[in-house]
């Protein structure tokens, strides 16, 4: 049995990775955060604050700041903080690092499914690296910048293992971060992974100005969807009505701390996505996850008219207007149907 | 066999009845609209705009006007569109005229539980005087303004009896307004009298500065109480996940459209709810559905944290606060169980 998480390594120092070293140093972890920027993993130590990702968030003493993979000490819990798309190349490069194989468990925080395999970012650790080792998620509607200021917040744990489960829910826990845990990894993979693409349609109806009522609709079809969908790939609908699902779905579709949002915002505007992409330093994890969504619901034969539409927008350059109209428009044959 | 609905009666000129008369006018129906002030009345057939109740938006010719309820003429269908604490008394009031009882259908436009009796809209109109008439409900994330603006929108009728459903919801739609329908009265009808408190909680997170992350907690939980009480009620979950449901649920926790959800952005600021009251010509319909759900939830031994929370501010003086601190601190035992 795995002992109570006293070290953990967090890799990735993106806003949420930051947020999460912040978080656990102030609950007495032993933290070491690895970011691949040298320059920018100095200027933390040097500022005590990561003004690229996270500014005007003062970090806690005691973070050991790294940006050599292999300088990293063992720890009990290794958290894998970056893009859906990047997290395979990470497991390939550091997985096998005594580190990496001594840990206790690997914690997914990337929200996606790859687009070669269709696989979540759980099954992807296992394959490339984290085959013997207990692989768990953690996600929820958490917007970093809030966590990191000492708002109240909620996260769900998932993993299989209800031992490993539990400590990990004591690790991430604070008095304002609450962390609920369930066992349905894929539920709350699929859920994570599909909100992206629906807030880009609820930011897009936002950016047409289509009006609260509307959004309202695509906000309810797109919880049916996620739920239809994300069931036949081994979700328990339960959870997709959970912080993993509906509540993540539902920050993401109203805030303006969304990325995937603001892209969305952006894009109802009139505004082109390759120059979007092009401006912005942060990744909409909503992109990539169209496409992959999009292939995965093809291969399972999942009938998902929203997805279908927003990838008309990323990837075929339908304008959002339209897409939003046919989605508006088109006949229901009934409620829950989509 | 009721045949289509070509003639409708709206009993109450608010926002939400101006906008309906409006839709159907446009769609061709004959419509009476009715408003108890007879001074209001004029002004609407004068100005051929709710100057007072849905300003800005230009009437369509051809609707009658009326504060007389006996001069009302015969119709195919009425629409009682009054706060929920009113309905009681104009059904014994009208209800026994000749052009009621000659209706083919009654349709419920409020959202609220009796408190007196704890009933639902429709059970109420029943014993009040609609005892051998079809009863339906029309529901859903509606912003009177949006739809009075020509806005997509999407709106579920609620009746027992299918082909009147079906004939109501040709009635209602028209290009921009997309009326879906369901059997389960019930379940529409707690869900649109549940969503109003939820707000208000919603409202006060905001008024009090928490942040995205608490709300989307908060409305999980309320998503998850709505769903554990209604199904007591009598309601099936999967009209809580659907429009009715979720679907206003979500716009009237985010939408600053909504009443209960000023309201309760005021109460979290500091305000009093007296002061609030006497100062708005508007009802916030949360606050005594408040009462009435926290009272019905007692008598049918639901557990709702929630709505005990929401009463205790609204009703007992405690401050927004501590209650919000109470709901997002209180130790849950699995997610879901609220």
């Amino acid at each position: 049995v795995m002992a109570a998480i006293e070290s953990v390594i967090i890799l990735g120092a993106g806003s949420w990775g930051t947020a999460l070293a912040s978080v656990m140093a102030q609950t007495g972890k032993r933290v070491q955060l690895w970011g691949r920027d040298a320059g920018l993993m100095r200027a933390l130590g040097e500022d005590g604050e990561n003004r690229r990702y996270l500014p005007g968030v003062r970090l806690p003493e005691g973070i050991l700041f790294e940006s050599e993979l292999e300088a990293l000490q063992a720890a009990d819990a290794v958290f894998w903080v970056v893009p859906s798309g990047y997290l395979r190349a990470l497991v390939e490069r550091a997985g096998a690092l005594p580190w990496a194989q001594a840990a206790g468990v690997w914690v997914s925080c990337s929200k996606g499914i790859e687009l070669s395999s269709g696989m979540r970012m759980t099954e992807v650790m296992r394959e490339a690296g984290g085959g013997g080792l207990p692989c768990a998620v953690l996600t929820g509607p958490n917007h970093a910048e809030e966590v990191a200021r000492g708002l109240a917040t909620a996260a769900v744990v998932a993993c299989e293992d209800e031992a490993v489960a539990i400590r990990l829910q004591a690790a991430v826990s604070c008095p304002w971060l609450r962390c609920y845990r369930t066992a349905d990894v894929a539920g709350a993979e699929w859920g994570g992974a599909l909100k992206n693409p629906y807030a880009l349609a609820a930011g897009m109806a936002k950016g047409l100005s289509l009006g609260d009522n509307a959004i309202a609709a695509l906000v309810t079809r797109s919880l049916a969807e996620m739920v239809r969908f994300g069931v036949v790939m081994g979700g328990r609908a339960e959870t997709f009505y959970g912080l993993s699902g509906v509540g993540d779905l539902v920050t993401t579709c109203y805030s303006s701390h969304s990325r995937n949002h603001r892209l969305g915002v952006a894009l109802g505007r009139g505004e082109k996505l390759a120059d979007l992409l092009r401006a912005s330093s942060m990744v909409a994890e909503g992109v990539p996850n169209t496409k992959s969504l999009y292939e995965a619901a093809r291969r399972a034969g999942v009938r998902v008219p929203l997805l279908n539409e927003i990838f008309a927008v990323l990837y075929e350059e339908k304008p959002p207007a339209l897409a939003l109209r046919d989605l508006l428009a088109r006949d229901v044959r009934a409620e829950g149907e989509g």
